[in-house]
């Protein structure tokens, strides 16, 4: 005699859709047991993105395992799973992670109210996103549009420029196509700079000729990757010698670059462990002077003080004199152009000096962000750049 | 001597996104020589769907070639190209057919206000919206999901089960892919059946018992096929004889219907050739009563008099007595369940007893007719099914 | 030494708002005893609309007492107070009626979330959102707007027309501004024929010119009143005799309608005891043919058909041969245009045969139902008209 | 014989709406002179609203006259009349201004594209809105709302509160009714305090007890004053000694402040003459210190640093010490609470220093400013307050 009528079904895990990455290990009834797949050609592997279906009103028991081993093992502590229902809310699960088991277990729990539950590393920002904000930038009154090249996938590198002015800003996110809060970032300075009411905006447009790529690692976003392209090349280590083979993206957006010099530029990511938003800036590279730091010191006071979503406690350690790493976009820039450069980190956690229980770090946090970041750079050029 | 720096670039075509689909030719300035590509595995070819880049206040000039040799030469004559520059309004560009020229030449006019614009041989309908719709319907009240199974691809069929009553309806769309108002179509049904206020759908789910597959061919979808799956498979003559090697999709959904029965079916198409709305039957099965096809003329009839966007002067000839082919679900669910069975085709051109100068058939009339299908459904069981 | 700190605070009840209506005869705490005022000059009394303040969290219970005297006593058992806190979307509190208490008496109980609840006998349709109403239809396409005439109080008399038929067809409603549900119809109505995709809307202007007039009494309606004028005339008592002292309105509407003759007319209103959605027509005219007649009854018979939310059972009792009431808008316009002519009603409670328990008749559902009119409209006339 | 029915018809002026205001002089075909009504029981004239219907594709000529004696002739010269056909964008029609003609007269030139067409002094913010705006704020999480009194037209002064900490802030707009801008400025300020993801109003909840009062004057609001309430009084007059038959309004707020304290209030207005964002502060009053005019200053540099939209070059003169109007609310706060009292001045006109073609100083530029103005009062309150 069995009861197997009652047993509700076992749940069920996809991820065949744009930026989808997850290994199903096991699954039984509302539990599964979950491995995180490498980036095709790379070791780098912490990106996930599923859908699980068939658990309305059950508790699901997600465990993603063997994550010591992981790009970034410390990103685990203290992090929360992102989940959607309606894929335009995105909230958190509650999440635990034990080092200790099964090479390092992220145990996540959610009960969905409804029978389809999406969950990622960070709120996805899926290509056809992508194309919808290109399209209206591109409608908007004086925006342009180029393609600066192709990747080895076939897609665009996307680029949007508006602007009267002659100070050359770059701003760039999505090296790493994990870090899908640096195109939400992307959304709320399009939004700003292309709003015929913002007052920051307009004025920035008079100042400044913006470049902007919201998307520099299509292939990578597409594919679900962490960190890296195609062929598994980590752009961001990519912008001394950029090679058509293993770099597109880089070489064409440096070409680019070299056209019309660059005075200012952000190139926007995402940090798996600290949680906070920091920026890295350009010490350590050979022509360092004390006058290009300070511009970029000043920049980082103005957003500190603009916003409590910034802070300068925080964030990576600075590289000796000399010892910068030139491969690296925010060297690379400062060095060849003499530009102020900067990389803008956002949190996969939350900002823990201003922590949201429900939401943590958010897309719509990410968007706000955006804005703030272009309003210092408008109070940093009215101080005399 | 040259003047190169005042001739306009070269325009950009690209499809490297959901559903894209074109062979780029050639490029000179502002007109381009393109060709369309086979789907994967089969001869059929007809779907077209691109970006142009760089073309902002410029006159486009794009020529389809070799189109007398595509699926249905018959659907150029009359046809005018889907264009849109924010990808949220789809109207019409000026075409123009010669049979004579270049094999079958569709050229295409039109002058893009931005530097984006997207072409489509109907308004596409990407798995990121399929996603969306899916999910928010899952999220609606009463409403649940199953997947019914599992693509060559990968991907899943989803299906959407609402409603407290014993008519068991099968609405099912996509089996061509191409034929994407198939699932504009969809949106508009499922809008009207979980609208807590519409009086049609609240009546319907006390009714009937609905089971709803927005989307037979998702791989199809993603590929940019216009009627077959991952393998060049046509499902809509796997009806028969599905298999788990060329038509898992069939398989998956024959295998759901032979659960639940069927009473009413759906089938939702888009027609090439003929610029009306119009259903086909089961006529020529080999258990055809006059009583079952009665129900579905009455079917037929309710929704002639209740849009003026459906009508039953044109359409397909009927097939003799006997001579049904059961390969194609329509005739197949008749014969297998007794159901009322039918397929209905929108055109990918216009409904010429009512046409729009601006649109043509449109995403936004796709979903009105589906919300006036479900009230004739309504109005067929009042009267005594 | 008292609690009297301890004691939340007593609400807080207003109606000085566009169609406020109360009178406060005493509060203690969350309880609250009120009474309806009359129309201005006149003794209708049955409208209310007031916001109550400072309860978040506690259980109101608003007695409205006297009823018995209210205009239509008929209207209370069964009936659902309307609440809304976000002034979007209107559901229904729990309400209780008992005849024998305090002159009559129904109970209201709701526990706001927050601290502003606003109650009315129908959710209000404002004057503003009238202004928002014609203003967007004014602007679309092919609509032209004229005032056709001026209220007591000053407020024009705002008329929509189009359409390039030469059927004329007269909408109009509210000429009882409590029945607020007939202008949410209206914005249904209009949605449908300003919709460049809707087939209903595109195929009713060909054949059709329209004259939407969707509100009569502006004056009553800001007032806050039942039935009545400004200076307490019921508009649909004087379409045999306006008068410009008593009844510009219809003076104005009327001499219109005499310019452009009347073919099919729809008078829209709300019926405050029967829970159903019915027409009445114009049975007892001096005029009256069976032909003229038939006419009616077969639109009846069609909207029938076409929803659920529409029946034929209940309803008002009919005029014998000659008795006909010919102040009442529905049969003059028979009268004196030969029109077929009719009088919409919906209801304050619920359609009973279709009961939502959440909200009850809706400005969701009034707002369906306007399409569906017309579409049954356009089905009439398909049949020969 | 005459050609008569040639003539288009004569347009039609209304103004029987919330906040409407003007006198028709005269209307000839499509040009109309026309002149402003005083406040009731007041001199000031200035506001003006109303709606010009049955001019659709036809150039209106509105010749507003008599204006050297109205409230402010000096805000004429240089202004552009707010015209909206939507009632949702409101743009700015060509204006002219000739003090020598007719008493001084405003000439308005418009060609609206469809029947309707509103005109205001500014983008006029119904009680409609209000309420709304009141509504959804008050639905939000862990904001409380109370009335603080009534009005002589029996309407309530609205409050809202919201935050934990212990800095008590009063925002309070709309003393001058006909400064619409103020309420505008509103929405934003309490948009930017509601969003759960916004780090500004997160932080500033943390640290203040917000008192947001969105309207002072709903009277004057709704009857379409420039200065004053129902009986004429100037509310920004009455600081000093309020009362309850002049100023009920002000009698009310004050009481409330006295009970909670104010630390930092800020009092929103516009002005009719200057094309520019300023502040006024406190000069003159007989508590002055330079210490608590340092803040006031701190403040404004703030936000001068933050916002293109403001400015500290022009504005009203200071008062000499001791000779300060403490009937005005600025000075009444910071004289009676030590309060960092301002004044916040936006145009009627533009700010000429990012001046915008189409829309002048607009609505959706006060929301903006709203937000500013909170993130300096952050900022302001980081730097040690
Ligand atoms: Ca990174
Ligand atoms: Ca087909
Ligand atoms: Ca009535
Ligand atoms: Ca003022």
């Amino acid at each position: 005699m069995t009861s197997s009528q009652n047993t509700p079904p076992a749940i069920r895990i996809d991820s065949q859709f744009d930026s989808g990455n997850i290994e199903v290990l096991s699954v039984d009834g509302a539990t599964a047991r979950l491995a995180i797949p490498h980036d095709h050609m790379s070791e780098f592997r912490q990106w996930f993105h599923f859908r699980v279906s068939g658990a309305a009103g059950r508790e699901l028991v997600l465990k993603i395992v063997d994550l010591e081993t992981s790009a970034y093992p410390a990103g685990w502590p203290g992090y929360r799973a992102c989940v959607s229902e309606d894929r335009d809310f995105w909230g958190r699960a509650d999440s635990e992670y034990d080092a200790k088991a099964d090479g390092g277990t992220l145990t996540i729990r959610y009960t969905p109210a409804s029978d389809l539950a999406w969950f990622a590393y960070f709120a996805p920002y899926s290509m056809e996103r992508h194309h919808d904000l290109v399209s209206e930038a591109a409608a908007s009154e004086g925006v342009s549009y180029r393609a600066l090249g192709t990747t080895l996938d076939g897609q665009t590198i996307d680029c949007l420029e508006l602007g009267e002015g002659d100070k050359q800003v770059w701003l760039y996110a999505r090296q790493h196509p994990g870090e899908s809060m640096a195109e939400w970032w992307m959304e709320g300075a399009l939004e700003c700079l292309t709003d015929p009411a913002d007052p920051i905006g307009r004025a920035l447009r008079q100042r400044c000729r913006f470049h902007i790529v919201p998307n520099c690692n299509p292939d990578g976003s597409r594919r679900g990757h962490l960190r890296t392209n195609a062929v598994g090349t980590n752009l961001n280590r990519e912008w001394e010698t950029p090679s058509a083979d293993k770099s597109p993206e880089v070489l064409a957006i440096r070409n680019a670059m070299d056209a019309t010099g660059v005075d200012f530029a952000m190139d926007v990511h995402g940090d798996e462990a600290i949680p906070a938003v920091f920026l890295a800036g350009f010490e350590g590279i050979p022509s360092w002077t004390d006058d290009l730091g300070d511009k970029y010191y000043r920049y980082r006071a103005i957003l500190e003080r603009r916003t409590p979503d910034f802070q300068t406690a925080k964030g990576y350690a600075v590289s000796k004199p000399g010892t910068a790493n030139l491969s690296m976009s925010t060297n690379q820039l400062a060095e060849r152009f003499g530009a102020c450069s900067m990389t803008l980190e956002m949190p996969f956690k939350d900002n823990d000096d201003l922590p949201d229980a429900e939401q943590g770090w958010s897309p719509e946090r990410c968007q706000i962000l955006g804005r703030d970041c272009l309003a210092s750079l408008l109070e940093w050029l009215d101080e005399g750049n």
